[in-house]
């Protein structure tokens, strides 16, 4: 029951020598999201040890070249590689008829369905739910049409105390009964309440990704109670004005949403080239929020299970 | 006045943890060409300490992913790094409507103009020319249209023998028709002839890159004499079906290419990823054509001035 992000780019728009352009892969329970797919996505995955088949779903925050160069190689060599189920990909419009020019020019034998749903940014809604988990979109203030994402572990089912289970000497058919959240009438006629009888197995966790943003703090609400949050950190604190008028965020921004949304630890990445060092960024960031941490390529960050 | 060619992709369709698509850097005299661009081939330049704002040109062979994804990152980078002088990029058609969509969903203000030049891939042709250097096409046998590209030096100027001017006591006007190829006539009414006078100063050099292609005897002739000749070898000498099937060449097709042009050196690549040692293509190669190289990310190969 893992919950992981795999940092695959930290770069911004430049990229270095060894600093790729923005990708991350978001594992929840061994199901793997790739979230933006900056140049080299699929060789990162490759190189971090994630199977390109592996894939769930894709989430682009918005469509600048840097959060989306990746997709289309990673496209073909899926389909090189035999993929079949459909691949849904969820991005801001115009990405269909992006999509549609690649498919067009490169890929018109793909053996799987490439499957656009459209995110609307400025919405903060529900992209995708399954057994155990929700993903939302986040709206962003970047230049064009950008959104985050919340990653949120549902509630798990309850377990039923085995202490108890022997205490009361409970039947197949209470224990199912507990489990769903119901109170148990023993044959005594005696109820037991079922917050007695049972525990949540594991707190819900949750990881909210927000880049490319200029100080939100109504994104930094949407992401409250978050255990890992990703922001954005293009600029040092003292280049306020610049990431303000690129629509990105400093350091200091980035602690200020991990202080409102009450998050457990900060990581922040997408790094303007001019700073070679990101622990000189980290610094700045722990000063207001000491739990913060540098994406580098290759970096997992996981979130434990807590009771 | 260099003449060289680095390795920045050895890969075929499916790139691996070390290797990437096809891409190389040919230096000429201090100019850089970029003769394919698989996904990364920014960065690879960066690593390879290649600054991508020296590019003179591109080539692109054809139009499959895994030789061109990396062109369409490099176009925006080049754009943040504020290149203003027109890019030429020689590609078979129809990359004129994809530059065309990539740029309107990407780069509507781009500082300079990318400028396509169609290959004619049925023809050996002229694509492009300057004081010291010629760029041909060369026709190729690929599932789709492709051309490879010959690099040939001009015939530098000739340089006159400096005993010979102290000898005749040869005036500058005189020293200049030597240069020229012209025979002199002395104040004596002697005339020297211009073999006499004159040598040249270097044999022109020159560069054959064949990929992707399946074996073609006609593009190896069209590469006579060069001193390095770059030929794909995706398959080992078993997989000869497959290899033509594919439109793709073996390790024997390669080296009889070599043979068959006279090529001073081999370069093999754009290797399956199923053959984990590229080391083995080679040794099979050699066989056939000792003097065969692996193409290796970051390795250059430099022909050397002779006389």
């Amino acid at each position: 029951m893992s919950f992981s992000v795999t940092i695959l780019g930290s770069a911004s728009a430049k990229p270095t020598a060894t600093r790729h352009p923005s990708a991350q892969a978001v594992n929840v329970h061994e199901q793997y999201y790739l979230v933006d797919a900056g140049e080299g996505v699929q060789q990162q995955m490759i190189r971090t040890g994630i199977n390109p088949l592996k894939l769930r779903a894709v989430f682009i925050s918005h469509l600048h070249g840097d959060h989306v160069y990746g997709l289309f190689p990673l496209l073909s060599t899926l389909g090189l590689y035999g993929r079949r189920t459909p691949l849904p990909i969820y991005a801001p419009a115009p990405f269909g008829e992006i999509l549609e020019a690649h498919l067009r020019y490169f890929d018109r034998d793909l053996p799987y369905e490439p499957e656009w749903h459209e995110i609307r940014t400025t919405k903060h809604e529900l992209l995708l739910e399954n057994r155990t988990l929700e993903i939302w979109s986040i709206p962003l203030r970047h230049r064009i049409p950008t959104s985050g994402f919340l990653f949120r572990e549902k509630k798990p089912p309850l377990n039923v105390d085995k202490f108890k289970i022997a205490k009361y000497d409970l039947s197949i058919a209470q224990i199912a009964a507990a489990k769903r959240g119901e109170e148990v009438e023993l044959d005594t006629g005696e109820v037991i309440p079922n917050a007695e009888l049972t525990y949540e197995p594991y707190r819900p966790r949750a990881y909210a990704y927000l880049s490319d943003t200029a100080r939100s703090p109504k994104a930094a609400g949407l992401a409250a109670g978050v255990d890992l949050l990703y922001h954005e950190a293009t600029y040092a604190a003292a280049e306020k004005k610049t990431a303000a008028q690129r629509g990105h965020s400093t350091t200091e921004d980035a602690a200020r949403a991990a202080l409102k949304a009450g998050a457990g630890r900060l990581v922040i990445g997408h790094y303007s080239s001019r700073y070679k060092d990101e622990e000189e960024l980290v610094a700045e960031a722990r000063r207001l929020f000491p739990e913060t941490y540098a994406a580098t390529e290759g970096r997992t960050f996981t979130i434990e299970k807590r009771r």
